[in-house]
This record gives C-alpha cells, structure tokens and sequence, in this order.
C-alpha cells in the first residue's frame, strides 16, 4: 500500500474555503493513486482562543485538563476535512489521538510520543476508505486521558504517523514555499532550496529558520521519512529534506541562519581550575536558562575570562543567576552585552571541505564586521556580531558561498 | 458515597464568569458533603456555530463526523470547568462520553444510551476527587466512535448519569427557576410548582413547556432518579420532579399547556371500513409526520370523517401526502385549518377525581372559546381552539382550576 502523509498547519485550514483548498490537494494525491494520511491543525486562531481561556481560569493551570480542552481544536478541523473530502466524493473517516490510538508518555502539555497504533487505520484503508484524517498535536496519555505534544506539535504527529505507516513521504504544507537558502526579507537573493539534508534543517531550525518544528526534524532523520515543505496556496513543489544520501550533490554551504535577538555575558577573572564551568553553568541549568556559544579565554596567570550567550529573553535570569553565584564561582565581575546576534553557515558539505571558516571570516573582515564570538560544529560556524552588522553579515555570506546562483541538483 | 448530579446548560456556561458562577454551586454542595457529578452543555452558541460550519461544509453530512465536531462544544466546558474547581480548592477533573465510557448505540447524531460504566469515576472519587466533570450530550458508540444523543440530549446524559451513580437527585440548573403552572407569559399569576409527578412533567413537556427535555424525564421516571429544575442565576429551590408516591396531596390540575403552532386537516366522507385508519396514517406515518389527535366522527350512512392534527411545520408534507394516496384512501375532500392551537389540562390527581373534563369545557364556554376538537388520556384532557382564543383558554383554565393560588405542599 503506497502511502503519503499530509499535513496542514493552522493557516491552511483556517476557514472552511481553505479547508476546501487542501481538501482538493488531497483529492489529487488520492487520484494519483495514493492513500492518504492527512495530518490537521486546529484553525489559525483556535488554539490561542482556548489557551486564552485557560489562563483566564487559572495561572497554574492543570495540563490534562489544558490538554482536554485545547484538543477540541484539531478535533474540529479533522471532522471538518473528513467531511469535506466526503463531500467531493473521497472516501474519508477522521481519528482523534485516542481513536488509533497514538501513545503519549504523561507530560501532558508537551508530551512525547511513545507509539502510534495503525492497526485500525490500515485496516481502514483496506476496507476502502482512501483517506485518514488524523487530528495533529495530541495522542493518549496513560489513564486513559488526552495529552498535547506542545505548540507545533502537529507536525511532530505528521511525521509518527508517517514513521509508523512506513509512508513514502510527508508533506508540511504551510503558509512558505520550501526552506530558503536564507530569510528573503533580510537577502532579496535568497533563493528556494530542492533538497536539503535532514542535518542541516536541524542546524537552520534551531538557528531561526521556523519553518519546520526541530523535534519533527529530529524524528524524521531518526526514521528516514523525507518531507516535503511546500505552499498551501501554490502549487509549485517545496523543499525536500532527506538523508544526506539522497543528496547527489552538496554544496560546501546549504543556508545562511541568524538568530537577532541574543545577549552575551562574560565572567571576569575567574580560576582557572577544574570545576569553574560546573559552578557557573550549573547554577544557569537549574534556573532553566538555555545557554548557547560558551567561549574561555586562554589562561595566562592561572586566571581566566568565561564568555557566554543566550537568547535575550533569558538575559536577565541568566545574569541574576550568577550574581547569586558569585561566592561559588568567584569572579572579579561581569561584563554584559545585550545588543549582539548570531549568524550561522551550514552545509553537509563542510565535512569534507576546508576553509569554510576562513571564507567566512574573509567575507565579513571586508565589509568591516567585528566577530566578538566563534564556535563551530562539524556542519555549522556561527559567529556573534553587534547587533547591527547582523544584516550585512547575512548578506556578505549569501553572496561569499554564491546561495544566490542555481538551485542545488536533486 | 452520597452522589449529586448537577447539571448546567449553555445559557448557565455562556462564558468564563458564568462558569465560575456555577462552579461556586458546585463547591458549597461539596462542602455541604456530596461528592458531584456535574454535567455541562457546550457554551451557548458554541454547538451552533459548529452545527453551522457542518451544515456549510455538507447538506446530506456523515453523521459520525458531525458527532466528532460537535461533540468538542462539550468537551472544552468539562475542561474549564474542571480547572475552574481546582482554582477554588475543589479537586475536579473532566471526563469525556468516550472516557466513562457511557455506551450508545450506533445512531450518530440521536444515539441513545446503552449503559454508563461509572466504575472508573467511583475509583477516582475514592481516591478523593470531590467532582467528576462530565462532557454532556456525548457518549462512545460501537467502533469506538464519538456519538451525540441530539439536541438537549445534556439533560438525557445527567439522568443517565446519575442513575448508573445511584445519585440522590439529579438538578437541572437553568435559566428558569422551576416548573410553571403554565407559562407566566401568558398568564402573569402563574406560580412555581413545589413538587410535580414524572408523569405529569412528560404531559407538561411534550405539549409545550420546554424545560426539560422529554427523552431526560422518561429515563428520570425509569429510574426514579429525583430531579430539581432551578435556577443557575438564584439560590431559591426550584421545582421537584419526582414519583407520585412522594407528593402528599395532588392537585386534581397541577398545570396548564399549550401547543400554539398546530394544524387540522379533516379527511371527508371516506368508507367506515377496517382498515381505513391505516390507509390514512400509514403513509404519514412512512413520510415522518408526526400526528398528534386523532378524531373520527360517528358514521352514519357507511360513510364518515377522520380529523387530524400535526404541528404546523409538518402540514405541507401532510397535506401532499395524503393528496398522494387518495386513491387509496377514497376520499371525497380535504378541509385544511392551519389557524389552530392546542390547550391542556395536566394532573395524577384526574385519575381519582371525576368532572374535570366538564369544569374544563363549562370554563372555555363561559368565556366563549368553542372546541373543535377533545382528546383526554388518564391524566390530561386536550382541546383544539381557534388560535386567537388560545390565550383567553389557558387563562381562563388556569384560574377555573385554581392554579394561581398558594404552592402546592410537598
């Protein structure tokens, strides 16, 4: 049985026209010969209307009660498609998380998949219905009780249930076209990548290109299921990200990333001896402050500088954290910089060639750009600028690693 | 465990502070020592803009996609609801039809109730959940598939509830204060009823006072399960539904109905033969037209006239049917009154007691309204009148059984 999953995100579902509109890609799929599991969304503003009623009722709110109620939204949606699809002649059914059932762990809130159960779709299929439509973002906790996988969840469902059907392929359909070689607002030059390694969406996703949800990257390289990014409102093919070995041909760099909004934090003078980096990160693992480049000067005088990032939003946790710190770590004082973002080189091709980051440092040293930080990865540098190079750092490595030319072969 | 059921339809859940305005009910029966299964309808409007949505995507819909739709109306008032209880230190959780389970039968969209497994709710009570949340108007039918009991069918779930929980009463919190002895808008010193039969309550209902559903007072009267009628919006007792044996002293008349919107339709000069009656309400009965009285004059010469009444919605489809079968029915001419209105007197107290149908008629002629048409069962008596009369006969009945005076006793 030749399977395709589909998924669509809020905005492609958001009304009953654009319902209609998916719904009519779908039909394609199942005339071309597929079956089809369409992953939904709830629609482009339910779920914050109902979250908005939870906080109202409580601040710290039961989840498996959050969970029960902002559910209903992806329930609507995939009755709703179910019926559209029946309406164009498409034997369709829906199923919530609990009717396959797709197992959670108990986190309610932002669950984790355990198990996603395709006895009764299959059987489903066989009988002759040629569509599941499968409520996105929620699955069944133990005790019998809905949990959600958190924010974006739906296309972590997307690609289990992909995984669990051994489906050809998953389609995130979504309000962009494919993954771009960087943001066009920022490099009108940008351009739409074919194919991209499953390694370097992750380095691109985390980095700031929120296309797609890092943990549905992360289970589709796990389970070699290929997506597909493509348009709700084109269509034009997407971005397919797959194994590296599906890649004929890698550039050196795939994608230019950049996240605006980070502040450094150097701790001055501290001894340079084994446990420093535990007194310091500890304390910030505990507090939940997501630290990002760590950086330690060379030591001269058995003392030493400690430099690291996070985002902005972190900023004032992470400095209060240390400050309550300073007997433990003892250090001489602290330097802050709020006003810093990171830009990031990725591509597969690094792992066997030279001199990425030399080219890169080339290209910003010409147009005058200071890098305060570096750290490198077997398929990413990232470098930390003032905030206002970010652009024109972005700008002069698109043009350094020519992302601007041809689409990269299939 | 000494179990209440309390029930909240739309209007008492409209919003988030109409929510807390019940859940404060629900704690100060807590407190006073019940553990209490609160049954919730959807938020008023919300099963509307769903059914809507439905109704737009389809006109000939899958039942069982409509019940997965409209069943999350439900489903996020038993979360808020929940959550809204543990905000005020009453520890709560929702429960869903297809978590209980509460079983139905396949008929999506009217399912009916086949069994209520309370054992895992009871479980949770143990454990020290003072509230179960239970999602009204939703069961889980055979396939494991979400099925709606129809419209109202909230006060059905919260009956069937709390008869599978043995519960002492079951109050229906809405947004009038109790039973009338008919309705105060047509008869401004109409008074609440204290206590009022089962029986009494299903004349009550399906001849047109529409506080409860009629599906809901059945199954009360099955089980002898107590219900209350009261209002969400005060704390005064409401009116007491209960098995005849638990009212003292009966009324010979404990209300007065109406019907206004009816039609008659009189089927001339057919043969006076067995059989005939089938041939008339045969093909009524395949075309889903409801037929209330029935009324075949004295046959003189071999030849007679059978009188109908349906409710005004169904009379086109009455009248073309019967034009349909015609030949079969052999009949000399139809006369049609679509200017027509129903007037009822309800009690138990009838059964012992002779002459109300005489005080009833010798009312109506005092003050002029002529009968068209009688109808008496053991503990009502029917009239059909001229629709401008049907005020002046409900007050005229209202005051010749003596309604309007002090509350019977209970």
């Amino acid at each position: 049985m030749a399977i395709l999953v589909m998924k669509f995100g809020g905005t492609s579902v958001a009304d009953l026209d654009r319902i209609r509109n998916a719904a009519e890609k779908v039909k394609r799929e199942v005339e071309a010969g597929w079956k089809v599991a369409v992953i939904v969304s709830a629609m482009a503003g339910e779920t914050n209307k109902l979250v908005g009623y939870v906080r109202s009722v409580s601040s710290l709110y039961d989840a498996r009660e959050y969970d029960a109620i902002v559910a209903s939204g992806e329930q609507v949606t995939s009755g709703l498609m179910a019926l559209t699809l029946q309406e164009m002649g498409v034997p369709a059914r829906s199923w919530q998380g609990w009717q396959m059932p797709m197992r959670t762990d108990a986190a309610h809130g932002a669950a984790r998949i355990e198990e996603v159960d395709t006895a009764a779709m299959l059987a489903k299929f066989e009988e002759g219905f040629d569509v599941a439509v499968c409520a996105g973002f929620q699955g069944l906790a133990p005790g019998n009780r809905i949990a959600t996988l958190g924010r974006g969840g739906s296309d972590t469902s997307a690609v289990a249930i992909a995984a669990a059907l051994d489906a050809e392929r998953c389609d995130i359909y979504t309000d962009v076209d494919g993954v771009y070689t960087t943001d066009p607002r920022l490099e009108p030059s940008a351009r739409k990548i074919e194919r991209i390694a499953f390694e370097e969406m992750l380095e691109l996703a985390s980095q700031g290109a929120k296309v797609l949800q890092t943990r549905s990257v992360e289970l589709a390289m796990r389970y070699k299921v290929p997506l597909q990014v493509r348009s709700s409102f084109s269509d034009e093919p997407g971005t397919i990200v797959c194994d590296e070995e599906e890649i004929m041909e890698s550039n050196v760099v795939t994608g230019v990333a950049f996240s605006r909004d980070e502040a450094k934090i150097t701790v001055q003078d501290v001894e340079d001896r084994p446990g420093v980096a535990a007194a310091i990160f500890g304390p910030l693992a505990e507090a939940n402050v997501n630290v990002d480049m760590i950086v330690q000067n060379i030591s001269d005088d058995g003392r030493t500088d400690m430099t690291f990032t996070v985002h902005l939003d972190d900023f004032e946790r992470a400095r209060a954290t240390i400050d309550g710190a300073r007997e433990s770590i003892g250090y001489a004082g602290l330097v802050a910089d709020r006003d810093v973002a990171k830009v990031s080189v990725v591509g597969i091709g690094m792992r066997s060639h030279t001199g990425v980051a030399q080219r890169m440092f080339s290209a910003l040293a010409n147009d005058g750009v200071n890098i305060q930080v570096i750290t490198t990865s077997e398929i990413k540098v990232s470098v930390l600028v003032q905030r206002k190079y970010m652009e024109l750092a972005v700008q002069a490595l698109h043009a350094a690693f020519g992302l601007a030319g041809e689409a990269r072969a299939g």
